[in-house]
């Protein structure tokens, strides 16, 4: 399968549309916190992977686990755009059965995004709304995530800080 | 990080709620045949994952590559849930700037989807419509999708025939 798991290629260069974002390829790995009124706080542990195949978007992969016991918690995953002038587009499939479709801009080494789409399926909660904030200062990126979701306004969701995997240079 | 690729754990056992979709877990890899109104008809080599980690959805991973060339083409990623009585919902990002949310019937080792939301960035081509079956024979997956977009209606745009990667069981 060429290009797939099981036969290395040589890496791509990065699509030179994504330079706004370059920042952000990598893997990162740490800890979060996550809390709304309807629930009780959680910590969780954290891995984010951006990759890219040299095509115009990077691939978007996130997993979470809980900091008592290890067990799966979220996971998200999708793809970055870049349109003109720092325009960025997310797609973001969620196994809560959401979709999110975000609109923002890139500037410096930080992104602010806030959804122009949220979906659910017939099972899922309530989420009418998903703000995203990205910065990366060195190997650190910190993140908070705002949601207006079952009746709430939109509201402080998540908080994480991760930093670049061992072995891992910058992009 | 528990649970990551780093970390191999016992691996789960399947949520029941997952039953009517046991028989789409694995690695495939194969061929498809993709055509529509507007392009030059193309073939894919193409590799599809749907794992599980013991939740109540199977997270999908798809990835294509020109048989020409070995160069990489579509790729989506997302997640499948069951509801009750063989009820299913699949949430899909696409690297095209699309999220797509489908609603559908599983039946024996079959399901078959329609979209209920397709959205697209603002750079994204127009796509309205999403149709997929996919079948299973043995250790043969099949699958069709149709495709409504760029103003055309609904209508064949992908074929495709993978087996079961070597060294897999069936689930």
């Amino acid at each position: 399968m060429p290009g797939g798991d099981a036969t290395p290629v040589e890496p791509a260069p990065l699509h030179p549309s994504l330079a706004p974002l370059v920042w952000m390829v990598g893997t990162w790995v740490g800890e979060g916190l996550g809390s709304y009124p309807t629930i009780e706080p959680f910590a969780y542990t954290e891995q984010v992977t951006v990759s890219h195949v040299g095509k115009p978007f990077l691939a978007y992969a996130q997993r979470t686990w809980s900091v008592d016991d290890g067990r799966p918690l979220h996971a998200e995953t999708g793809y970055w755009r870049c349109a003109s002038d720092g325009a960025v587009e997310l797609v973001v499939a969620h196994p809560t059965g959401h979709v999110e479709l975000a609109l923002g801009t890139a500037s410096g080494t930080s992104v602010a995004m806030a959804s122009a789409t949220v979906a659910g399926t017939p099972t899922a909660k309530e989420v009418t709304e998903v703000h995203r904030r990205l910065a990366v200062e060195g190997d650190r990126l910190r993140y908070e995530l705002d949601m207006a979701a079952v009746g709430r306004p939109l509201g402080p969701h998540l908080r994480g800080e991760l930093v670049r995997a061992a072995g891992e240079r910058r992009p």
